[in-house]
């Protein structure tokens, strides 16, 4: 008989991930409050459960693929939550990004009612979710991995295991963040500025990309800029959200962040705009509006 | 016959450039302001001029290695300057980081007086000076380009020829210094949060040198904290220029950098604390003192 594994969250991330169980053989009953994307779920030869606790039935894992900790904590623990819905001694393995502090807390409770908790963000975009090739940050018990690796292999291209202990690896990952929108920002100041300066764009990319100015953010975001397409692979909203999380950290424990700062009010004000759901690169059209520049316009 | 050679300015980078120049065939007479640093040249079999002048007698380059425009402009045209004892038709590669602006004034004043003008910032610190691996950028006319390059192959591992405009290199450079300057403070930022949220750091640099937070500058610097070892290879006093002049360019062509703003806020704190000679990964030890963290300490 196959292993059920429950999937909540059907979005474009959650969606490949359920596709990656699948195809690697376990039967999976997804959760979305948008019905049609349960239906996407059932073509991929998935199971679409009319609640999170009914998909978990008979589950001995359960992955919640939601955008933020208030999500996660409804999830699991709200009206029809798939906690105690779950096998005893049943693993949650946990994908949003969030402060340290909130995992932490979600991991108690769920150990509180005899299951366990992997904190485990994860990156790398809707292709490689469907791919089975995402990376993944993860801290939870030695226990819970047994239990829940099989999934994580079939899901992920990588997994960093960071130590037993739920919010290692959201913190891991809100430093990855703080320099990920850092970059972002950086990226798109600089290609903004270098256009202010009439240099000739796509020689300063193919510059910077061997020079010690590079950045995996630069290079991997400045070609959208160039090409006019801000179709989003990555929206502004995320960072939003994400350095979001780095300032609350950051407030909480009196530390200064002025460069994560910096980068906020950016895509914050890209977000402020109407480019929330635009790709994260969209903080170019910002510095474009903010001077006057003019930037690639898509072909 | 040798092929005579100035170099003007002979500190860590301008020597080990000299010795290139020196490996490659060339008869070198260099000149800088303390004597002591001009013996070192001869120890490399080069020979010390008195003068910047002396030095260019009979050459048909001259490479100046110096800190800013202000310096570059003396050595070219003060007193005992290069540019009018250079054989006419002879060119001047022009090395300090500076605004486009200043560079564009001191390429036309050469050109007034029948020598012409390379405007080649170079990047890769005093190891690769010395075994002629530097990376050019270089913008100056194709004809001073036919004379240079022998010079500049002996230099460099990699040169960008980035057109006939001397200015271009410098404003490519420039964007260079803003990415580099944001992505060393950010590394900083970003390596004492983790310090504050008790993550094991070696861990940090492991995981984010392969995930999307890395750049360059982080996978390059943070071995310095990581050490607790802040003997300069590249200097804070560097990034307090550089991205002095990052800001000094935007204010003028009312473009606003609010990223390379806050660094530049951070290099100057290491600066006013006493570090500016001390690499620049020190600003990391300016969020530990701000946030009371504790870093490595050298071992």
């Amino acid at each position: 008989m196959k292993k059920k594994i429950a999937v909540i969250g059907l979005g474009s991330m959650g969606l490949g991930m359920a596709q990656s169980l699948v195809r690697a053989g376990f039967e999976v009953s997804g959760y979305d409050t948008a019905p049609e994307r349960a239906e996407s779920l059932c073509r991929l030869g998935g199971k679409a459960a009319e609640t999170p606790a009914l998909a978990a039935t008979g589950a001995t894992l359960v992955v919640v693929v939601v955008v933020n900790a208030t999500q996660t904590e409804d999830a699991l623990f709200g009206n029809d939550g798939v906690v105690s819905a779950l096998d005893r001694g049943g693993v949650v393995v946990s994908c949003a990004t969030m402060a340290p502090e909130a995992a932490r807390a979600l991991a108690a409770r769920t150990e509180a009612e005899g299951r366990s908790y992997i904190d485990a963000p994860m990156s790398g975009g809707a292709a490689r979710a469907a791919d089975g090739e995402l990376t993944f940050l993860a801290s939870g018990p030695d226990a819970a991995f047994e239990i829940a690796r099989p999934a994580l292999d079939a899901m992920a291209g990588r997994i960093c295991e960071l130590g037993p202990e739920p919010g290692t690896a959201a913190a891991f990952k809100m430093i990855n963040q703080l320099l990920a929108g850092v970059h972002i920002a950086a990226a798109c100041e600089a290609v903004a500025f270098a256009a202010r300066q009439k240099l000739d764009l796509e020689k300063v990319y193919e510059v910077i990309t061997s020079a010690a100015g590079n950045s995996w953010m630069f290079e991997n975001r400045v070609p959208h800029i160039l090409a006019g397409d801000y179709t989003p692979l990555s929206a502004v909203n995320i960072f939003v959200k994400d350095l979001g999380i780095v300032q609350d950290v950051a407030r909480s424990s009196a530390f200064p962040v002025p460069l994560a700062a910096a980068a906020l009010q950016m895509f914050a004000a890209a977000s402020g705009m109407g480019m929330g759901g635009d790709d994260d690169s969209s903080v170019a059209r910002i510095y474009a509006v903010l001077s006057g520049v003019t930037l690639p316009a898509a072909s």
